[in-house]
């Protein structure tokens, strides 16, 4: 079973939260990759997973345009039928962080994704639409590490369990 | 196997709307069970149920209070990890549908659903965060309950595969 | 010249964050009152003002129905032309505030405010869609306060330039 | 007095909609420039303008991301304090145009601006988010452009009565 987390990352913090939720995934004996959208992703690859979760840093309040081209654009990779998932960095508690994964929530929806994030059912970390880090709010940046990694665990429960 | 649709209605639109969609799960042998919020739920029932599909007219351009209301107070039935899907009427093409929509997807994350609206993964119709239908758009009310008992074949068909 | 902040408080956060808003648009010599959902509100007073700032805590990711439901059933309050803003309470960064300021949003464009926030124009602190605080993160909330006077002092002088 | 608009458009449905909308402001005496993202624009008479409005398409029912990019990326064109209004095309009803316009009204937001799009309090045609106009549903594409013309005049009658 595979599972591919598709990133645009600018100083580096989104891809670090990336691979916190890698860590969750292969915790549970899945196949994992990492896709940065600077690099060729790998469309055979992404067709055999049955999860795709998407990262974005937040940029005046919403989702980078970068993540929203790549998903507008694509015609290879198909998201239909597939979990979907969502996270975000940003700077500040008022950042907007929660709008950016919604902004790529109402796309995946659209693109017939299966949109989960665990939410507060599976008890604490409640995890409402998606984990997010903050990297100007105390030490908000590297507690958040762990909620990424035990989101990385759920979304692959719960892959395992549907799949 | 079962699903739930929960809904508010002022005027009759939403709830003749539930309907349609219950033709579409019908049509796939699955039972299925319409629930006012003006009416007491059967909480047992929903409970059973694989998927649950909330409803709602737009009003101020968001879902109607009502049943965000609902989905605040309810302790008795466990939404986790069911499918979830959502609906509007509205008046305009202005109005805020989508909005309403999205406003509830939100909730239904929250509570730990896999959101699901088959988007336009389909084909068509396409229905990118769920079906919706505007009363004061010419025709746009009839024409759109094709789109809604369809809405309910593939809910019913992913619940299908799902579990 | 008068503004008015209408909140919904249930743990008693949301009101005290109203009273710091209220301290910066005093200290711009602006007449300010605080009006609780749960007590009457004095319309001619709110008919009076040239802004309303609407106040929530953020329950299951989104606003609260109580602050909704007002919006919805208010005919008596004239909100259109008014200068409208909105902030949140919540316990998480990742539980929903600005999707919960957003849905606020939505409504009062519906009702014809021309809303602000001041953004990140103003330099910092930049608060985006609104002012937030988080009472399970750290420090946040304390910390947050001086935020929610400054949101006060910068929406006071909008409305002193506008109006 | 100037006001802007820029859009970007694929098929030319969203610059007709901002012809519609340039009408309006100019039967009020006021300057109007419409700019195409696919142009090079002018800074000059942007800074100048009292308000400013974005016209997209609906693209997997969000905005275009050549204007969330665009708003990422300008650093020469001062929007604070400007009047903000949005519009959208879409081909559905279900395709999702005001989460496209709330996807850039949280954009104008974190950019200081004033949010406007007259609502409901304007009387009909009431202007919930911003005007949509649907190319897919029966006449409703040609029956729109009145609306967005009187979206011009009511912009247009807000920035003279403001600045």
């Amino acid at each position: 079973m595979k599972i591919g987390i598709i990133y645009y990352t600018h100083g580096g913090h989104t891809q670090e939260m990336a691979e916190q939720i890698a860590e969750g995934i292969k915790s549970k004996d899945i196949e994992v990759r990492l896709f940065s959208l600077d690099d060729q992703l790998d469309d055979n690859y992404l067709n055999d997973c049955v999860g795709i979760i998407f990262g974005t840093p937040t940029y005046v309040a919403t989702s980078h345009w970068r993540v929203v081209e790549w998903l507008t654009s694509n015609k290879s990779v198909k998201l239909g039928g597939k979990l979907g998932g969502c996270f975000a960095t940003a700077h500040y508690a008022q950042g907007g962080s929660d709008s950016a994964i919604m902004s790529i929530v109402g796309v995946l929806l659209t693109k017939g994704m299966l949109v989960y994030s665990g939410g507060a059912a599976l008890g604490k970390p409640f995890i409402h639409h998606g984990p997010v880090a903050l990297d100007a709010e105390g030490t908000h940046y590297e507690e958040a590490k762990k909620m990424f990694t035990i989101f990385g665990e759920r979304f692959a429960n719960k892959a395992l369990e549907l799949f």
